[in-house]
């Protein structure tokens, strides 16, 4: 038996999420009926670091698998990149120690968020950011976003009804930038590990903050309170993108 | 009868081009029935400045219509711009006079042509940009674009079977630039007019010179013999953009 991890991205626009369903198109599924394919019909499950939501894309997405035999890499890599459909590519692969979980193993994730801010429209990108055409105080957002780095119980950040117990997480890096056209915000998020629809929450209180219908001071709040019902809106999926994912070694 | 000039742009990856066509989704088919809605159901027809094919988009695509009354801009504006499907936005509009004519005005244009030169691909950008993974020389295709501007003759860059017969154009501006991340090559070319599939073969050109099986000389060449077989294939829709249209006073 002989363990790969692969390194993949997706367009989730056309996709029910990572994670297999059983009458949706999933990430998942697409991948899976290729490995189907390569490996002579014989049924491969693959194992994703993380689930993302519908709509919601990767440039960074980790997997692993085992196949009985020791293949080229770099073959298995484009056979598998070029039988999957046009939205997932597969963009690294190698061979890993058997005992390698793409879930279990140590890591830490990046995702960013991005907000179209633009003004017009822009079709091109109805998929691939969240439009938020009210007024922005960039300041504010700059400001609250450094009270999310540490580590925090972020019960008021995730949705209700998740199943997890420990709901204490480690934000490394949070940071907002404002790209040089002024036509997009680009959020960044490093850490340990992210709760349900977390990322997408802490970035709609974000907003409101900017927009200035909520204090500075409200992310604290929610962290200390632990009450989701302070927190803002969930952003939309189509705006986030898991980037990366890093293994401790 | 008041005559409306409209901006408008789209994301030209689920249309048949932008002419209306008796059995695909266009463009001005979606326009139409938006204003036939708008219009108690009386048909009204909408004229473009240029068709563009397939898969291309538009950012700054010019459209003239007649309605019986007098409308309130920006309510008219906002009615098309969110009654339209999603890969449409009204961005712009205004009152013209009765003899304004989006595409018999003189006017200049203006497009784009994204390739994504970037390793590994990206999903995100499939529809919207075309990929070229092979080596380019950029400062080949900074020499030969040069060449492209002025006032010449373009048959050799046209595609067969054009119906129009006069085939002199003039170029005012060509040029190709590296964005930042070093992801994309953005070609511009602006100018009084372009033939059927002229950018596209313009671009496929400069990418073979660019890649070194065409001398830089080559388009030079293909003007002065008007031999479109000399030319190199022509570059695919999806990452062709019709950036601005301006007219003339």
């Amino acid at each position: 038996m002989f363990r790969y991890k692969a390194i993949i991205s997706y367009d989730g626009t056309l996709f029910s999420g990572f994670q297999r369903q059983s009458a949706a198109r999933t990430v998942q599924e697409e991948i899976e009926k290729t490995l189907l394919k390569l490996n002579s019909g014989v049924p491969v499950q693959i194992h994703g670091a993380g689930r993302t939501d519908a709509s919601v894309h990767a440039y960074g997405q980790v997997i692993h698998f085992d196949l009985e035999a020791q293949c080229d890499i770099e073959k298995l890599r484009f056979a598998l990149d070029t039988q999957t459909p046009d939205d997932i590519d597969v963009v690294g692969l190698e061979e890993v120690a058997n005992d390698f979980h793409s879930r279990y193993n140590k890591h830490s994730k990046t995702y960013e968020f991005i907000v179209d801010i633009g003004r017009p429209k822009n079709p091109m990108m109805r998929n691939y950011a969240t439009h938020y055409p009210y007024a922005l105080d960039i300041s504010r957002i700059e400001d609250a976003i450094k009270d999310l780095v540490g580590t925090h119980d972020f019960t008021g950040f995730t949705a209700a009804g998740t199943s997890v117990d420990n709901k204490v997480r480690t934000i490394t890096h949070a940071s907002v930038c404002h790209e040089p056209s002024k036509q997009f915000l680009i959020f960044t998020f490093s850490g340990n590990g992210f709760l349900y629809k977390q990322v997408r929450n802490m970035v709609g209180t974000l907003l409101k903050i900017g927009n200035g219908r909520m204090p500075i001071e409200q992310v604290k709040l929610i962290l200390t309170s632990k009450n989701r019902q302070l927190a803002g809106p969930t952003a939309a999926g189509n705006g986030l993108y898991l980037k990366e994912i890093q293994y401790e070694q």
